[in-house]
Protein backbone atom coordinates (compact mmCIF):
# COMPACT_ATOMS: atom_id res chain seq x y z
CA UNK A 1 0.00 0.00 0.00
CA UNK A 2 1.37 3.40 -0.82
CA UNK A 3 1.87 5.52 2.60
CA UNK A 4 0.69 9.29 2.94
CA UNK A 5 4.39 10.06 3.07
CA UNK A 6 5.34 8.40 -0.23
CA UNK A 7 2.40 10.06 -2.13
CA UNK A 8 3.14 13.72 -0.74
CA UNK A 9 4.23 15.91 -3.35
CA UNK A 10 8.24 16.25 -3.00
CA UNK A 11 10.19 19.29 -4.07
CA UNK A 12 7.70 21.80 -4.47
CA UNK A 13 7.52 24.18 -1.12
CA UNK A 14 3.83 24.95 -2.08
CA UNK A 15 3.02 21.24 -2.46
CA UNK A 16 4.96 20.73 1.04
CA UNK A 17 2.80 23.59 2.36
CA UNK A 18 -0.54 22.56 0.74
CA UNK A 19 0.57 18.76 2.21
CA UNK A 20 1.01 20.82 5.71
CA UNK A 21 -2.16 22.56 5.70
CA UNK A 22 -3.86 19.27 4.46
CA UNK A 23 -2.77 17.61 7.75
CA UNK A 24 -3.60 20.30 10.23
CA UNK A 25 -7.01 21.36 9.06
CA UNK A 26 -7.43 17.30 9.39
CA UNK A 27 -6.58 17.34 12.68
CA UNK A 28 -8.93 20.46 13.77
CA UNK A 29 -12.13 18.66 11.43
CA UNK A 30 -11.18 15.10 13.50
CA UNK A 31 -10.96 16.89 16.78
CA UNK A 32 -13.92 18.66 16.46
CA UNK A 33 -16.30 16.58 14.64
CA UNK A 34 -14.57 13.31 16.39
CA UNK A 35 -13.06 10.89 13.92
CA UNK A 36 -15.28 8.22 13.56
CA UNK A 37 -17.90 10.99 13.12
CA UNK A 38 -16.20 13.07 10.49
CA UNK A 39 -16.10 12.25 6.69
CA UNK A 40 -13.32 12.52 3.94
CA UNK A 41 -15.55 15.49 2.48
CA UNK A 42 -16.17 16.93 5.65
CA UNK A 43 -11.89 18.15 5.33
CA UNK A 44 -12.04 18.85 1.82
CA UNK A 45 -14.71 21.53 2.59
CA UNK A 46 -12.92 22.89 5.77
CA UNK A 47 -9.54 23.37 3.17
CA UNK A 48 -11.81 24.22 0.51
CA UNK A 49 -11.55 21.72 -2.35
CA UNK A 50 -13.52 19.07 -3.40
CA UNK A 51 -13.22 15.30 -2.54
CA UNK A 52 -11.57 14.30 -5.54
CA UNK A 53 -8.64 17.37 -5.12
CA UNK A 54 -8.35 15.70 -1.65
CA UNK A 55 -7.62 11.77 -2.76
CA UNK A 56 -4.83 13.57 -4.68
CA UNK A 57 -3.06 13.46 -1.23
CA UNK A 58 -4.31 10.30 0.28
CA UNK A 59 -6.27 7.21 -0.43
CA UNK A 60 -8.72 7.43 2.41
CA UNK A 61 -9.50 9.02 5.94
CA UNK A 62 -7.14 6.68 7.89
CA UNK A 63 -4.04 8.02 5.27
CA UNK A 64 -5.23 11.55 7.24
CA UNK A 65 -5.33 10.26 10.31
CA UNK A 66 -1.62 8.38 9.87
CA UNK A 67 -0.26 11.46 8.95
CA UNK A 68 -1.36 13.69 11.83
CA UNK A 69 -0.33 10.85 14.45
CA UNK A 70 2.85 10.40 12.45
CA UNK A 71 3.60 13.80 12.96
CA UNK A 72 3.61 13.99 16.03
CA UNK A 73 5.74 11.16 16.93
CA UNK A 74 8.63 12.77 14.96
CA UNK A 75 8.29 15.64 17.13
CA UNK A 76 7.89 12.77 19.98
CA UNK A 77 11.70 11.67 18.49
CA UNK A 78 13.14 14.68 18.15
CA UNK A 79 12.69 15.42 22.24
CA UNK A 80 13.83 11.77 22.90
CA UNK A 81 17.04 12.42 21.12
CA UNK A 82 17.62 15.98 22.70
CA UNK A 83 17.06 14.16 25.68
CA UNK A 84 19.41 11.50 25.64
CA UNK A 85 22.41 13.66 24.44
CA UNK A 86 22.51 15.96 27.37
CA UNK A 87 24.44 15.34 30.51
CA UNK A 88 23.07 15.64 34.34
CA UNK A 89 21.51 13.46 37.01
CA UNK A 90 19.13 11.41 36.11
CA UNK A 91 15.91 13.40 37.87
CA UNK A 92 17.47 16.46 35.86
CA UNK A 93 16.91 14.39 32.82
CA UNK A 94 13.74 13.44 33.13
CA UNK A 95 12.92 17.11 33.95
CA UNK A 96 13.72 18.00 30.86
CA UNK A 97 12.65 15.05 28.60
CA UNK A 98 8.32 15.77 30.05
CA UNK A 99 9.14 19.49 30.02
CA UNK A 100 9.64 18.66 26.34
CA UNK A 101 6.95 16.32 25.85
CA UNK A 102 4.66 18.25 27.61
CA UNK A 103 5.47 21.32 25.19
CA UNK A 104 4.86 18.90 21.82
CA UNK A 105 1.38 18.42 23.73
CA UNK A 106 0.32 22.10 24.41
CA UNK A 107 1.48 23.07 21.25
CA UNK A 108 -0.06 20.16 18.97
CA UNK A 109 -3.56 19.93 21.77
CA UNK A 110 -5.83 18.49 18.39
CA UNK A 111 -3.06 16.32 16.81
CA UNK A 112 -1.94 14.90 20.71
CA UNK A 113 -5.78 14.52 21.01
CA UNK A 114 -5.98 12.36 18.06
CA UNK A 115 -2.95 10.29 19.54
CA UNK A 116 -4.52 9.33 22.17
CA UNK A 117 -8.36 8.96 21.53
CA UNK A 118 -8.02 7.46 18.04
CA UNK A 119 -4.78 5.26 17.47
CA UNK A 120 -7.01 1.97 17.44
CA UNK A 121 -8.38 3.43 14.24
CA UNK A 122 -4.90 2.72 12.45
CA UNK A 123 -4.25 -0.69 10.86
CA UNK A 124 -2.53 -2.64 12.46
CA UNK A 125 0.52 -2.24 10.70
CA UNK A 126 1.26 1.39 11.32
CA UNK A 127 -0.27 1.18 14.98
CA UNK A 128 2.62 -0.62 15.26
CA UNK A 129 5.41 1.62 14.25
CA UNK A 130 3.87 3.96 16.09
CA UNK A 131 3.70 2.21 19.42
CA UNK A 132 7.19 1.41 18.87
CA UNK A 133 7.86 5.04 19.47
CA UNK A 134 5.93 4.83 22.37
CA UNK A 135 7.74 2.05 23.48
CA UNK A 136 11.31 3.33 23.21
CA UNK A 137 10.23 6.70 25.30
CA UNK A 138 8.92 4.73 27.81
CA UNK A 139 12.53 2.13 28.19
CA UNK A 140 14.18 5.55 27.73
CA UNK A 141 12.20 6.57 30.99
CA UNK A 142 12.27 3.65 32.71
CA UNK A 143 16.25 3.47 32.53
CA UNK A 144 16.53 7.22 33.86
CA UNK A 145 14.86 6.07 36.98
CA UNK A 146 16.47 2.89 37.26
CA UNK A 147 19.44 4.97 37.08
CA UNK A 148 18.16 7.75 39.63
CA UNK A 149 17.74 4.72 42.04
CA UNK A 150 21.12 3.87 41.44
CA UNK A 151 22.35 7.70 42.24
CA UNK A 152 19.94 8.07 45.36
CA UNK A 153 18.04 10.82 43.87
CA UNK A 154 15.08 8.75 42.56
CA UNK A 155 13.31 7.19 45.40
CA UNK A 156 13.57 3.37 45.55
CA UNK A 157 10.28 2.20 46.69
CA UNK A 158 8.95 2.96 43.33
CA UNK A 159 7.81 0.03 40.54
CA UNK A 160 9.93 2.12 37.66
CA UNK A 161 7.42 0.29 35.31
CA UNK A 162 4.37 1.37 37.29
CA UNK A 163 6.23 4.52 37.71
CA UNK A 164 6.89 5.64 34.52
CA UNK A 165 3.08 5.22 33.36
CA UNK A 166 2.33 6.97 35.79
CA UNK A 167 4.39 9.81 34.75
CA UNK A 168 3.01 9.74 31.08
CA UNK A 169 -0.53 9.36 32.05
CA UNK A 170 -0.03 12.98 33.65
CA UNK A 171 2.12 14.00 30.96
CA UNK A 172 -0.45 13.02 28.13
CA UNK A 173 -3.71 14.06 29.57
CA UNK A 174 -2.60 17.86 28.58
CA UNK A 175 -5.21 17.75 25.77
CA UNK A 176 -8.11 17.16 28.14
CA UNK A 177 -7.67 20.16 30.10
CA UNK A 178 -5.28 22.75 28.58
CA UNK A 179 -6.43 25.94 27.47
CA UNK A 180 -4.35 28.20 25.06
CA UNK A 181 -4.92 31.62 26.39
CA UNK A 182 -6.12 30.37 29.20
CA UNK A 183 -4.93 31.62 33.00
CA UNK A 184 -1.41 29.38 32.55
CA UNK A 185 1.21 29.46 29.70
CA UNK A 186 2.14 26.63 27.75
CA UNK A 187 5.62 26.97 29.42
CA UNK A 188 4.23 27.55 33.00
CA UNK A 189 2.03 24.10 32.06
CA UNK A 190 5.36 22.37 31.10
CA UNK A 191 6.99 23.14 33.55
CA UNK A 192 4.46 22.66 36.52
CA UNK A 193 3.75 18.98 34.96
CA UNK A 194 7.66 18.15 34.92
CA UNK A 195 8.10 18.87 38.69
CA UNK A 196 4.77 17.31 39.60
CA UNK A 197 5.87 14.00 37.51
CA UNK A 198 9.72 14.37 38.98
CA UNK A 199 8.17 15.30 42.47
CA UNK A 200 6.24 11.77 42.44
CA UNK A 201 9.82 10.08 42.22
CA UNK A 202 12.39 12.20 43.79
CA UNK A 203 13.81 11.05 47.08
CA UNK A 204 16.89 11.26 48.29
CA UNK A 205 17.52 7.67 47.79
CA UNK A 206 18.63 6.34 50.74
CA UNK A 207 17.00 3.39 52.71
CA UNK A 208 15.79 6.29 55.37
CA UNK A 209 14.50 7.98 52.02
CA UNK A 210 13.22 11.28 52.13
CA UNK A 211 9.98 11.02 50.74
CA UNK A 212 6.43 10.66 51.61
CA UNK A 213 6.85 7.06 50.56
CA UNK A 214 9.01 6.61 52.97
CA UNK A 215 7.37 8.66 55.66
CA UNK A 216 4.20 6.48 55.41
CA UNK A 217 6.39 3.49 54.85
CA UNK A 218 4.26 2.12 51.67
CA UNK A 219 5.82 0.40 49.35
CA UNK A 220 4.15 -1.03 45.46
CA UNK A 221 4.99 -4.95 46.54
CA UNK A 222 3.68 -6.33 49.66
CA UNK A 223 6.67 -9.03 49.72
CA UNK A 224 9.22 -5.60 49.70
CA UNK A 225 7.41 -4.00 52.07
CA UNK A 226 7.33 -7.01 54.99
CA UNK A 227 10.73 -7.10 54.58
CA UNK A 228 11.72 -3.14 54.60
CA UNK A 229 9.17 -2.65 56.98
CA UNK A 230 7.88 -5.53 59.43
CA UNK A 231 4.51 -4.92 60.64
CA UNK B 1 -37.96 13.84 29.03
CA UNK B 2 -37.64 10.42 30.42
CA UNK B 3 -34.88 9.74 31.99
CA UNK B 4 -33.54 6.37 32.30
CA UNK B 5 -33.38 6.18 35.63
CA UNK B 6 -37.42 6.90 35.92
CA UNK B 7 -37.74 4.14 33.06
CA UNK B 8 -35.81 1.67 35.20
CA UNK B 9 -38.40 -1.02 36.92
CA UNK B 10 -38.98 -0.51 40.23
CA UNK B 11 -39.79 -3.08 43.32
CA UNK B 12 -38.95 -6.34 41.17
CA UNK B 13 -35.58 -7.38 42.45
CA UNK B 14 -35.15 -9.40 38.74
CA UNK B 15 -36.33 -6.10 36.97
CA UNK B 16 -33.69 -4.36 38.59
CA UNK B 17 -31.26 -7.06 38.17
CA UNK B 18 -31.70 -7.21 34.79
CA UNK B 19 -31.44 -3.91 34.66
CA UNK B 20 -27.82 -3.34 36.19
CA UNK B 21 -27.35 -6.26 32.86
CA UNK B 22 -28.54 -3.88 30.72
CA UNK B 23 -25.93 -1.53 31.96
CA UNK B 24 -22.91 -3.62 32.34
CA UNK B 25 -22.95 -5.18 29.07
CA UNK B 26 -23.75 -1.52 26.96
CA UNK B 27 -20.98 -0.83 28.77
CA UNK B 28 -18.79 -3.79 27.38
CA UNK B 29 -20.32 -3.27 23.88
CA UNK B 30 -19.92 0.49 23.56
CA UNK B 31 -16.06 0.10 25.04
CA UNK B 32 -15.39 -2.62 22.62
CA UNK B 33 -17.19 -1.30 19.51
CA UNK B 34 -16.87 2.37 20.38
CA UNK B 35 -19.57 4.30 21.37
CA UNK B 36 -20.07 6.20 17.69
CA UNK B 37 -19.83 2.89 15.78
CA UNK B 38 -21.80 0.71 18.18
CA UNK B 39 -25.95 0.59 17.89
CA UNK B 40 -28.82 -0.02 20.19
CA UNK B 41 -29.26 -3.35 17.90
CA UNK B 42 -25.49 -4.25 19.06
CA UNK B 43 -26.74 -3.98 22.52
CA UNK B 44 -29.65 -5.90 22.30
CA UNK B 45 -27.98 -8.78 20.35
CA UNK B 46 -24.87 -8.83 23.38
CA UNK B 47 -27.90 -8.94 25.97
CA UNK B 48 -29.67 -11.75 23.99
CA UNK B 49 -33.06 -9.96 23.35
CA UNK B 50 -34.78 -7.75 20.98
CA UNK B 51 -33.99 -4.25 19.95
CA UNK B 52 -37.48 -3.82 20.86
CA UNK B 53 -37.60 -5.53 24.16
CA UNK B 54 -34.31 -3.08 24.98
CA UNK B 55 -36.57 -0.07 24.05
CA UNK B 56 -38.72 -1.10 27.06
CA UNK B 57 -35.74 0.31 29.34
CA UNK B 58 -34.14 3.07 27.36
CA UNK B 59 -35.30 5.67 24.38
CA UNK B 60 -32.50 5.87 22.79
CA UNK B 61 -28.61 5.20 22.55
CA UNK B 62 -27.49 8.01 24.86
CA UNK B 63 -29.77 7.06 27.45
CA UNK B 64 -27.66 3.73 27.68
CA UNK B 65 -24.57 5.93 28.05
CA UNK B 66 -26.04 8.30 30.89
CA UNK B 67 -27.07 5.11 32.73
CA UNK B 68 -23.07 3.82 32.54
CA UNK B 69 -21.81 7.43 33.12
CA UNK B 70 -24.56 8.03 36.04
CA UNK B 71 -23.52 4.66 37.58
CA UNK B 72 -19.78 5.47 37.94
CA UNK B 73 -20.53 8.81 39.43
CA UNK B 74 -22.98 7.50 41.93
CA UNK B 75 -19.51 5.42 43.26
CA UNK B 76 -17.24 8.85 42.81
CA UNK B 77 -20.01 10.88 45.02
CA UNK B 78 -19.77 7.93 47.83
CA UNK B 79 -16.28 7.84 47.61
CA UNK B 80 -15.99 11.54 48.37
CA UNK B 81 -18.72 11.77 51.37
CA UNK B 82 -16.29 8.65 52.74
CA UNK B 83 -13.26 10.96 52.08
CA UNK B 84 -14.94 13.76 53.69
CA UNK B 85 -15.91 11.89 56.74
CA UNK B 86 -12.61 10.76 57.64
CA UNK B 87 -9.79 12.75 59.99
CA UNK B 88 -6.60 13.55 59.86
CA UNK B 89 -3.81 15.09 57.89
CA UNK B 90 -4.55 16.80 54.81
CA UNK B 91 -2.04 14.30 52.86
CA UNK B 92 -3.54 11.36 54.56
CA UNK B 93 -6.92 12.17 53.63
CA UNK B 94 -5.90 12.67 49.66
CA UNK B 95 -4.23 9.60 49.73
CA UNK B 96 -7.27 7.51 50.96
CA UNK B 97 -9.03 9.73 48.46
CA UNK B 98 -6.91 8.84 45.68
CA UNK B 99 -6.59 5.34 46.39
CA UNK B 100 -10.95 4.90 46.60
CA UNK B 101 -10.67 6.94 43.43
CA UNK B 102 -8.54 4.51 41.29
CA UNK B 103 -10.36 1.36 42.80
CA UNK B 104 -13.31 2.87 40.99
CA UNK B 105 -11.30 2.84 38.40
CA UNK B 106 -9.66 -0.56 38.02
CA UNK B 107 -13.03 -2.21 39.66
CA UNK B 108 -15.24 -0.68 36.31
CA UNK B 109 -12.54 -0.58 33.57
CA UNK B 110 -15.10 -0.20 30.48
CA UNK B 111 -17.29 2.51 32.33
CA UNK B 112 -14.63 4.68 33.39
CA UNK B 113 -13.05 4.91 29.68
CA UNK B 114 -16.46 5.84 28.70
CA UNK B 115 -16.44 8.24 31.18
CA UNK B 116 -13.47 9.83 30.01
CA UNK B 117 -13.64 9.04 26.23
CA UNK B 118 -17.59 10.11 25.58
CA UNK B 119 -19.26 12.64 27.80
CA UNK B 120 -19.49 14.68 24.98
CA UNK B 121 -21.73 12.98 23.48
CA UNK B 122 -24.54 13.19 26.60
CA UNK B 123 -26.96 16.35 25.72
CA UNK B 124 -25.99 19.50 27.22
CA UNK B 125 -28.58 19.18 30.57
CA UNK B 126 -26.91 15.27 31.56
CA UNK B 127 -23.28 16.69 30.57
CA UNK B 128 -23.70 19.58 33.37
CA UNK B 129 -25.07 17.49 35.70
CA UNK B 130 -22.05 14.77 35.46
CA UNK B 131 -19.60 18.23 35.08
CA UNK B 132 -21.34 19.22 38.19
CA UNK B 133 -20.08 15.82 40.44
CA UNK B 134 -16.39 16.65 39.07
CA UNK B 135 -16.50 20.46 40.40
CA UNK B 136 -17.25 18.77 43.36
CA UNK B 137 -14.89 16.14 44.18
CA UNK B 138 -12.12 18.62 42.61
CA UNK B 139 -12.94 21.48 44.85
CA UNK B 140 -12.51 18.58 47.11
CA UNK B 141 -9.12 18.29 46.46
CA UNK B 142 -7.90 21.82 45.54
CA UNK B 143 -9.87 22.44 49.41
CA UNK B 144 -7.22 19.58 50.76
CA UNK B 145 -4.22 20.96 49.06
CA UNK B 146 -4.90 24.41 50.34
CA UNK B 147 -5.23 23.07 53.87
CA UNK B 148 -2.40 20.90 53.57
CA UNK B 149 -0.16 23.75 52.84
CA UNK B 150 -1.43 25.63 55.69
CA UNK B 151 -0.11 22.38 58.05
CA UNK B 152 3.13 22.29 56.54
CA UNK B 153 2.67 18.67 54.59
CA UNK B 154 1.95 19.69 51.53
CA UNK B 155 4.61 21.79 49.18
CA UNK B 156 3.40 25.73 49.19
CA UNK B 157 5.40 26.05 45.78
CA UNK B 158 2.13 24.56 44.22
CA UNK B 159 -0.63 25.91 42.27
CA UNK B 160 -3.80 24.07 43.75
CA UNK B 161 -5.66 24.49 40.66
CA UNK B 162 -2.87 22.85 38.63
CA UNK B 163 -1.75 20.05 40.77
CA UNK B 164 -5.54 18.69 40.76
CA UNK B 165 -5.54 18.68 37.05
CA UNK B 166 -2.59 16.78 37.52
CA UNK B 167 -3.63 14.10 40.22
CA UNK B 168 -6.93 13.91 38.27
CA UNK B 169 -4.74 13.15 35.17
CA UNK B 170 -2.42 10.79 36.66
CA UNK B 171 -5.88 8.52 38.82
CA UNK B 172 -8.31 8.86 35.53
CA UNK B 173 -5.65 7.36 33.17
CA UNK B 174 -6.13 3.98 34.66
CA UNK B 175 -8.50 2.40 31.71
CA UNK B 176 -5.97 3.35 29.21
CA UNK B 177 -3.39 0.92 30.91
CA UNK B 178 -4.56 -1.49 33.31
CA UNK B 179 -4.69 -5.30 33.14
CA UNK B 180 -6.91 -6.91 35.18
CA UNK B 181 -4.70 -10.31 35.60
CA UNK B 182 -1.73 -8.46 34.74
CA UNK B 183 1.58 -8.35 36.70
CA UNK B 184 -0.35 -5.82 39.39
CA UNK B 185 -3.03 -5.99 41.51
CA UNK B 186 -6.26 -3.58 41.47
CA UNK B 187 -5.23 -2.97 45.27
CA UNK B 188 -1.48 -2.39 44.36
CA UNK B 189 -2.39 -0.37 41.30
CA UNK B 190 -4.41 2.04 43.49
CA UNK B 191 -1.84 2.05 46.16
CA UNK B 192 1.48 2.74 43.59
CA UNK B 193 -1.18 5.65 42.10
CA UNK B 194 -2.26 7.68 45.17
CA UNK B 195 1.18 7.54 46.61
CA UNK B 196 2.49 9.04 43.09
CA UNK B 197 0.04 12.23 43.16
CA UNK B 198 0.57 12.43 47.32
CA UNK B 199 3.95 12.75 46.89
CA UNK B 200 3.92 15.14 43.73
CA UNK B 201 2.85 17.42 46.26
CA UNK B 202 4.00 16.63 49.57
CA UNK B 203 6.83 18.37 51.76
CA UNK B 204 7.51 19.39 54.88
CA UNK B 205 5.84 22.77 53.44
CA UNK B 206 8.40 25.26 55.07
CA UNK B 207 9.78 28.08 53.44
CA UNK B 208 13.17 26.19 52.92
CA UNK B 209 10.90 22.94 52.02
CA UNK B 210 12.19 19.31 51.41
CA UNK B 211 10.79 18.37 48.27
CA UNK B 212 12.10 18.56 44.68
CA UNK B 213 10.52 21.28 43.61
CA UNK B 214 12.74 23.19 46.72
CA UNK B 215 15.75 21.53 45.65
CA UNK B 216 15.80 22.83 42.25
CA UNK B 217 14.23 26.16 43.35
CA UNK B 218 11.73 25.89 40.17
CA UNK B 219 8.05 27.92 40.59
CA UNK B 220 4.88 28.04 38.62
CA UNK B 221 5.78 31.40 38.12
CA UNK B 222 8.63 32.69 36.27
CA UNK B 223 8.33 36.00 37.74
CA UNK B 224 9.01 34.51 41.47
CA UNK B 225 11.97 31.96 39.57
CA UNK B 226 13.53 35.41 38.58
CA UNK B 227 13.22 36.61 42.24
CA UNK B 228 15.00 33.74 43.71
CA UNK B 229 17.22 32.51 41.04
CA UNK B 230 18.45 35.39 39.25
CA UNK B 231 20.79 34.25 36.35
Amino acid sequence: MTTAEERKPAGAGAASRRWQEVIDVSAQVFYRLGYSEASVGDVAAALGITKGSLYHYVQNKEDLLYAIISEAHDLTEDNLRHAQAIDGPAVERLRQYFTGHVRINTDHLEKSALIYRDLRHLSADRRRQIVGVRDRVEAFVRQLLADGIAEHTVCPLIDPRLASIEMFSTANAIYQWYQPGGPHTAGEVAESVADFVVSAVACDGTPQGSCYRHAVRHTASPESATAVHPM
